[in-house]
């Protein structure tokens, strides 16, 4: 059982072959991490380290500067024929190789030279490379090759040659794979397995020469990695440099019948140039290791900005189409990324803005904004904005008004937002003003909002902002609303400036600053809960697997024992078969008493009125259990029994229920009960891990949360006791996820502080022996 | 009584002084309108046409003709004096009033030229002014002036003396008024006082010189007329025209002691060059002007795009202290603009791009959108947010794709977004995708999203785009994602088309394509509720004003007689003061009953313990009267009885309501009842006067609106009747809105389809003598 566990959810079983040296995860802060077998990074062999549901607990970090940075680089396909396609591609690498000092070794069994270069005629011939940078040296070796660029419709033959001439690297632009259809998957797995018989890495197929663009080097400070799995929709990101922004490197992950985007999330988390890690991703390869690659990445403190695309139906089946991943469902990727730390923006735009802030904006040392503008309504109506979008403006101190009041005239507001009404920008106050507002103890970031260019002051307030940004550490943000965004107090002043973070609208800025705010806040809080996954099975496991029966749906008495079994706590109830068996039970139980109709395959009790509630002596219970057993004999539902139930009436009822994502696994919700989890889907997702941080914020992330804390009178209710149902219901997915197919507690009743939580209700579905769920009963 | 409600709401008391000639409301084309006094749009005497809260029912529309262009203007307080603030502004109006045609007569006391220019040294001189136009001419005439323009700290002494030169309009820059508290508030209070006598029009005090901004003459299409409430919010729109979109005027309206944005708006939405009306407004004057200028506005089919500051408390606050104007609550501000057809925007980039898609697109003849790109990527990206966004994406049929596919790759997708994968826009083919998507009369706008320059692409497909534009009356749009925008394609070939519409960002285009098709769907169903507003007092508001005791709350059994009185079904009950009586109300009512405490300033009654419900007998009755009489003496309630009700089990609990709003007078909300009003605040509010199809509408607005249809096996409920009871609400609004302070009734109770709704509790303030509502009762 423990075994089919495993296999089911084990998605990563594939040995690594480029395992970057020394990587180790980074010691946990706040816990000590159980002792692990072999050091982390690594992944082959039994000593590598697995959660409880046999999925691994660190990223693997390929070592790709190899990738990056190659110094011998082979071109398979090369060409110089006139209207080919890959004479332009080879082209392009020539300028490249030579501009990155890479050495180049064509490969075509066509030519002898390729624009005058010597070229090999099979890739066999690159086995027998010697490394020329001395080639008088007697000690000459062989050029061990970094990269193979494959411009071929086929790679497999080619893959499996370069494993011969040891290479590290490929990358296969050719497309036709699982982008097409199931024929095109089909063949990217052979390409796969070609891969892995190769014990090489390889990037694509269906990608291009992102990789090996032209990065301006004149640029300084953090740079942004980039990672897309399509080209064009890179393009906006990498134009950043024309912004005067750096970028370090460009993934450009394709198909990724190998590498995929966690490969390189992980490896630019601990690149020290990189600043941030921006991506575009239409789907995920695996969910586990993006959840460990964005754990990573959280670890050491590097955001992670990404647009995901699949907010729709819509939306996800056409990515699918377009690169053959799962997009997986939006809520639970949504709320994967918010676990992990991701910041997942909508368009390319705020992916361009927020990830050029965060990757060069300094740990922020407090969380106020102020803004200041040369206009009251300017100020009014970004501030409006700002904060309705959760961003703090504090009232600046009565000193720092009176302060600012020695250049600004008193009828104007400086409480922040600070309008100076114009003219003290144009002259030697300007400057006092930005100084004195920076130097304030409650205000970490600047933002000015300009929204007409009126050179008379806009030149001015642009010189005295770029300036004084080189005297702080605080970020300032200048938003130019101007459409034209050809004047030189934008385009020479501001984005001439490595410090001055510049937008072009009031909401690109407000996001940006706001994720900047919540990624420290939230790398400073983090805590990874892989180092406090469960590895081994619970005891209640074993019990609760006793009661799993593959393909089918447990009654609700089987239900409540797996609840019972993981400690979560169900109302007094016997299963009984009789009218006078129930009447003895409701005496046991103690009135008043529910009675339900128990089968496998029953669902909707209610409105089949197979439910009675509040039963208050024998002869209710006797004409209640008659009154079920007739309904269920004219609907023919068959039933293992009657349950006779402790009536719980005060509480808030709550739904916590288990269920699995294509990409995700078994995954947890949480919702407010009754009407509202009916009508408004109030649910919130957890995704495995999670500790008890996340299980509390998932409460907070409910529209109604404030029914928990008592409205109308009621009680707060006991908040404890409803995250110990969550976190045991994350166990139960864990432990039980490849045969617990679904599980749904509906309603739990949350008491009043200090009395508990109530599994009133509960819905088990098991997987099939071939792995699927059935459907759930009528 | 009747006459006291006027007085109350009406606030448009100022008779008007300039009104367009021949300015009438247009015919209504789907209802009658009552006849009308005096034709519409004057406002004078007792002719003018007045619903039953004594409020208009047109929007007055001034001539603002002598004010946008001017043929004699003079200028008070115009200086040459190196260093005063006046000499730059008296420069710019010289060389404005040389371009437009103007005659300029300067006026300074204390000079007898300004710039060479002959000075009068009094603003009575101005009225002994002649025509100029020919000198000779011996029947010269009086010059009229239609424009002063005052640059002079305190305007009213001036305003005074320019009453008797008969001028139009004056325009005062001052600051130093309601913005700055309350003294400036009472010298505003001053100006408009002297403006009133003086029967003339002015724009500000605080505003500026916008108005008179050089427009350029060489752009053509329908403009964009912008009205602002800041100069330095207006630049931004302003600026459009360097991308060569059209502006026609600027108001900037400043504190508006007189002229206000209603003004302009009703000006511009019947001026044949305006296309569309963007709007940046921080608070408004006046509530019901505001509606009938957007009422005119939706019957002239103009689009009207407004930033409206003040989604938090704090932007409201700040609104009101930048301009001196209420902002009003937010979602009431957001229904009024939703019920008229404003389309809300929050950023200027958005009022700049949706109201230039606006002001020139055609009316469009589908409402399908084709997305048309050339990275399968940037398709799936668009296409995932703008079917998020509500805009409908239709799959092309077999026979257009089979077209498509002549000239793109059959393993692309071409269903709709299209891709053509790169290569067919490089030639030929590219012109003929293009006008085939075109041509599919399911396509109402085509989007083209690119979101890299790629020249040998992008450059061709951006100028066929702009060809293809010139040839079809459907939106073509284009989005250039490059961060830079100094791309030639971008520059030269998308700006400088008129037929193009480019966007910056994906956001911003489908913002703008979903108001444009918004809008026209809302213009093509436009009824005006105002031809159908109630004129006359119904007798059902004779009855219920007898019940009304001002500055009191109403007991439960006063305020349920108020719904009678408007024949909003109530339980059958009957109000008892003894055991007794109770019994014998309980069986003429029909067990089983409820008894519920009444007296007046009583509320929360169930948290008191005040209600009993589902009472079967006589001594449950006996014992319930005898109970909450009890609580009632030891809580120090006052009763004036104990209700005994007719017990309504099976419905779908509801809230309707009536309040009052500082800017748009009573307003009426609806929401569902229980938990999800209580902890969601789920309501939708509706400003009168409102007909049928909003009602319904505001159901739909409601996140838990699937209630009413019916869930877990509910009928679905009565929403005829619903939408009913809104209706009377409103009509009560309406009649008692001067004398009803706060109705609410709560629950409303919606029984299964064909049953009607039954108001089973309800709670009246009444305003008090001093027009001041009392605090609700405990």
């Amino acid at each position: 059982m423990l075994g089919s566990t495993h296999g089911t959810l084990t998605t990563h079983s594939r040995p690594a072959r480029v395992v970057a040296c020394g990587e180790q995860p980074p010691p946990t802060v706040h816990g000590v991490p159980e002792p692990r077998g072999g050091g982390g990074g690594e992944r082959d062999g039994a000593a590598v380290d697995r959660d409880v549901s046999g999925r691994p607990l660190y990223a693997e970090v390929p070592d790709l500067d190899r990738f990056f940075r190659p110094r011998a680089v082979a071109v398979i396909g090369a060409s110089d024929g006139e209207g080919r396609p890959n004479t332009g591609v080879t082209r392009q690498l020539i300028a490249w190789a030579e501009r990155v000092g890479a050495r180049l070794h064509l490969v075509n069994p066509g030519r002898e030279k390729v624009f005058g270069r010597p070229c090999h005629a099979s890739v066999a011939d690159l086995a027998d490379l010697t490394d020329p940078t001395d080639p008088a040296d007697p000690t000459r070796h062989p050029e061990p090759l970094d990269l193979a660029v494959l411009l071929v419709a086929d790679p497999v033959p080619v893959i499996e040659q370069l494993g011969d001439a040891e290479v590290a690297f490929a990358v296969a632009f050719a497309s036709g794979f699982a982008e097409t259809g199931a024929d095109g998957a089909a063949a990217q797995d052979r390409l796969a397995q070609a891969v892995d018989r190769a014990g090489l890495r390889l990037l694509g197929p269906n990608t291009n020469l992102n990789a090996f663009e032209t990065f301006r080097e004149d640029l300084d400070g953090p740079a942004i990695a980039l990672i897309t799995q399509s080209g064009h929709q890179g393009r906006p990101v990498f134009t950043l440099q024309e912004l005067g922004i750096r970028l370090s490197h460009w993934a450009p992950t394709g198909n990724e019948a190998d590498l995929e985007v966690a490969d390189f999330l992980s490896y630019f988390a601990s690149r020290p140039e990189v600043g941030a890690i921006a991506a575009y991703v239409e789907g995920l390869k695996d969910g586990r290791s993006f959840l460990l690659a964005a754990d990573r990445a959280a670890r050491h403190k590097v955001p992670v900005v990404a647009v995901k695309v699949g907010r729709t139906e819509t939306g996800a089946r056409m990515a699918a189409s377009h690169t053959g991943k799962l997009t997986g469902a939006d809520e639970v990727v949504d709320a994967a990324m918010r676990q992990f730390g991701v910041i997942r923006v909508d368009g390319l735009d705020e992916l361009q803005d927020t990830a050029a802030l965060l990757a060069r904006a300094r740990k922020p040392t407090a969380e106020g904004v102020a803004v200041y503008s040369i206009s009251g309504g300017t100020g009014a109506h970004f501030s409006d904005l700002a904060t309705a979008a959760g961003l703090h403006l504090p009232a600046l101190s009565r000193a720092k008004q009176d302060e600012l009041h020695q250049w600004i005239p008193d009828y104007l507001s400086v409480a922040n937002p600070i309008d100076n009404g114009g003219h003290p920008v144009g002259d030697w106050r300007g400057r006092k003003i930005i100084d004195a507002i920076l130097a304030d103890p409650s205000i970490g970031v600047l933002i000015c909002p300009i929204t007409g260019p009126f050179p008379p002051m806009s030149d001015t307030l642009a010189q005295d902002l770029v300036d004084a940004a080189e005297r702080t550490d605080k970020p300032v943000c200048v938003v130019w609303g101007s459409p034209v965004g050809t004047e030189d107090a934008y385009r020479r002043t501001l984005l001439g400036s490595s410090r001055v973070a510049t937008f072009r609208t009031f909401a690109n800025c407000i996001t940006a600053v706001r994720a900047y705010l919540d990624h420290h806040r939230f790398v400073d809080d983090y805590r990874s809960p892989f180092d406090d996954a469960p590895r081994v099975l619970s005891p209640s496991a074993r019990k609760a697997q006793a009661l799993l029966r593959p393909g089918e749906q447990l009654s609700e008495h089987a239900a409540k024992q797996l609840l019972r079994a993981y400690g979560i706590r169900v109302p007094r109830e016997q299963l009984v078969t009789s009218a006078a068996a129930a009447v003895r039970a409701a005496s046991q139980v103690g009135y008043p008493v529910v009675l339900k109709a128990s089968g496998p395959q029953l669902a909707h009790k209610t409105e089949l009125g197979l439910v009675k509630v509040g039963l208050t002596s024998a002869s209710q219970v006797r004409d209640a259990y008659r009154e079920l057993t007739d309904i269920a004999r004219y609907e023919d539902v068959p039933l293992d029994g009657v349950l006779v139930c402790q009536m719980i009436e005060r509480g808030v009822e709550m739904v916590v229920g288990v269920t699995h994502d294509s990409l995700f696994g078994p995954t947890v919700t949480v919702g407010l009960g009754g009407v509202l989890v009916e009508v408004l889907r109030d649910v919130a997702v957890g995704v495995p891990p999670f500790g008890e941080d996340r299980a509390r914020a998932m409460l907070g992330e409910l529209r109604g949360h404030a029914l928990l804390d008592g409205v109308r009178g009621a009680p707060p209710a006991d908040i404890d006791a409803l995250v110990e149902v969550v976190l045991r219901a994350q166990r139960m997915a864990l432990e039980l996820g490849s045969e617990l197919a679904e599980l749904d507690i509906n309603p739990l009743v949350v008491l009043p502080r200090g009395q508990g939580a109530v599994a009133l209700d509960a819905l088990a579905v098991c997987h099939g022996a071939d792995g699927e769920s059935p459907s759930r009963g009528a």
